[in-house]
């Protein structure tokens, strides 16, 4: 007997044929899909303990969120149209410095898991600091998450004296390990220009000995690749390759202002790319260059980015963009088809976080990851092809179920893991006394 | 006596001096604007027939549409990730030619109606063929809209033989002259490589004879750019120039391959620009220099284009994109700020169409075209700054009233003037007639 049978709905599997199934069903068992298929025409639905209809609707893997800082949806909208600098030194620091307690950092992140669900983000990995508060609050939402504790060489909300900086990221993984199979910790160093060698090297070995997700912003501005060329002379890149930090464990946030031989190194290395357009074209980082990173065979993942950057958390919105911002940097329309672009918010997003076994497409094995959308609507009819909808017509506010290891987090859009109206009226107050 | 009252709202005009009025409140009478400003605490409500309580959300000027072919919602979808000429040889054209009659014309320009109330859009500005269908349509919607038929070298839907073009146009706006007040007539020619010199120099007489909008496609491409060198030596805009086609009611939609002569003597003559930001990303055709379009003191709307190159109708979706896309081209996060941007959907808008003293932003006078946002979130809280939101958080889902002239278009997400279900499944029956 199944827990849970979903029917009447298109299947888009993103397995590795990438069969899209017409009327078909998904059955789940002990938070595992049991059940993948077209529901044969005079079968009856399998005895189960519920059943979903998708209402002919979509159903398909949750997406993934390989970049975000969940608890700066407290500023979001704060500071816009600034250059990087004046905004992070004017605004976001000081703002971080008198407002990231962990009661905040607690209730900003419960707003932003409310934010995730209702816009099908199922998975999510994030860095920052009191991870421990955004882990406890992304455990009580039902999300599946990687979480890594902030390493920065100056002092940062929780953590005033940088040299404990490693010992408190190395306690956090330490205190989520085995909690939830939902929780997987990380280590999240900020950049190669914000840490030292040392700090790179030594979180880097922390991680790798645990066998943990190395997570690191790089070659994001090309202020900072003039920073370390000039320091170091080389790239940013170079520079983590000379660490020993790129492996495949190794997810490098950004990449923006790197060159063939960079992706040559990236690619060798097996390490990852977290690609996160809305947050670099509004703060005019630059575009990466997803093409040619693809190209060289490097899995590349989309993210958000925090919302003070973006300003929203809504994965729908970042495939749309991804495609066309390629599309013309390339000048040619051909390239970041629909396909690979779904697959970079599912599976790639999935493999780029050490979890391409476990989620990001719905196959027999797999967690029940998984959302269904609501194409009843005006701006998704007709529909003669789900992939081009899903990436092209799309929005978050689209996805009516939200599904996490077989436990609904969402059902016609109501949020059943978070009390909504709580959150919107605490956070709406919180707003309130932060000084703009 | 009012005829409608709306309180309990953050008023974005859009005036002028750009006034955000808190606690605001707009007062309509005959469809007209009689009132708008801050609520006196202890005032009741002015007499009203109706009254709406915004419920803290943001009231603000409906979204101004400056191109788009409504109809082409038949092919959402239908064929992406292509090179532009195979795209349309391949797959549009011979669509057109095969399903766009007076009835496919109608359904398909009411689900676009829908969708764009549901997206906050109060005006469109259209161009394609039967356009007395889209028109019948839109004047049933209760949408304002400038509407063009096609005027195009080619036989074409409803004009097998092209030396009638001029004739059908001409007829077109002699029809709809004067029929509603929120319905326009125009002249649109398709292009300079698909209309000849003297097309184009006729089209364009006898709209300057009815002092009508003339909306032309031009410098779309390179391909567009190199034909018209080869043949006229001359840049695109070079050419319209000299058929003396630009003056201030000419809208040249895209503008992408256009120098800084060219941004010149578009500016000199006062013509307007329409810059569809999706579809030139989505095409590959290019990124129109719009911050230098600016610069030379040009008025440039936003557009969606069609839905066969976007692939949907959500002006909140070109705002963010046109904000992003232009941070990143020029490697300034400082150009295009939000508020330009929010002017951009509004009130130029409204003057490159021609309506800048109608419609465009809420003040005294001006038509009654607004829309209230529902602002209660999660992707909308905190909120700091209620311009960043509109462009950089918001999106057409999070429109929740609809009025056009007075007249409520849609109350709490219900359509009051179209049958949404009967459109829906009228649109996914035909969808399902369509050969791909």
């Amino acid at each position: 007997m199944l827990d849970t049978v979903i029917h009447n709905g298109i299947i888009v599997t993103v397995n590795p044929a990438f069969d899209i199934i017409k009327n078909g069903w998904v059955g789940i068992k002990d938070g595992i899909i049991d059940l993948v298929g077209t529901k044969p025409a005079d079968e009856p639905l399998p005895k189960a303990k519920q059943s979903m209809n998708a209402r002919q609707g979509i159903i398909m893997p949750g997406l993934v969120n390989t970049h975000t800082h969940r608890a700066m949806t407290l500023f979001r909208g704060l500071a816009d149209d600034l250059l990087l600098q004046v905004w992070l030194n004017n605004y976001i620091f000081p703002s971080e410095k008198q407002y990231i307690t962990p009661d905040t950092v607690k209730m900003s992140t419960t707003l932003a898991c409310a934010e995730m669900i209702r816009s099908g983000t199922t998975t999510c990995c994030d860095g920052y600091f009191f991870e421990d508060d955004v882990a406890s609050s992304v455990h009580t939402s039902g999300l599946r998450a990687v979480l890594g504790q902030g390493v920065i060489d100056f002092p940062a909300p929780g953590v005033p004296n940088p040299s404990g900086n490693i010992k408190v990221a190395l306690a956090f993984t330490e205190k989520w390990w085995g909690v939830s199979p939902l929780i997987t910790p990380s280590i999240f160093c900020h950049s190669p220009y914000t840490c030292s060698f040392e700090t790179l090297k030594k979180s880097k070995d922390v991680a790798s000995s645990k066998g943990l997700l190395f997570q690191i912003h790089v070659a994001e501005t090309q202020s900072e690749w003039d920073q370390i060329q000039s320091k170091h002379q080389v790239t940013p890149v170079q520079y983590l390759d000379h660490i020993g930090i790129l492996d495949p464990d190794t997810l490098l946030v950004h990449s923006i202002w790197v060159d063939d031989g960079d992706m040559d190194i990236i690619a060798t290395h097996g390490a990852k790319v977290s690609h996160n357009p809305s947050s670099n074209l509004k703060l005019a980082s630059g575009a990466a260059p997803v093409v040619d990173l693809l190209k060289a065979g490097v899995t590349v993942g989309l993210g958000t980015d925090g919302c003070a950057s973006n300003n929203n958390l809504d994965l729908f919105q970042e495939m749309d963009l991804t495609a066309k911002l390629h599309k013309v940097k390339t000048l040619d329309p051909t390239v970041m088809d629909a396909r690979s672009i779904l697959k970079m918010a599912t599976i790639n997003g999935a493999k780029a976080i050490g979890l391409g076994d476990k989620i990001g497409s719905l196959e027999i094995g797999k967690s029940a990851d998984l959302i269904i959308i609501d194409t009843e609507k005006p701006h998704l009819i007709p529909m003669y092809n789900p992939i081009s909808h899903i990436v092209y017509s799309m929005k978050g506010s689209d996805v009516r179920d939200v599904i996490v290891a077989g436990k609904i987090l969402m059902r016609d859009r109501t949020l059943m893991t978070i009390d909504l109206e709580d959150i919107l009226e605490r956070m709406v107050k919180l707003g309130k006394e932060i000084k703009t």
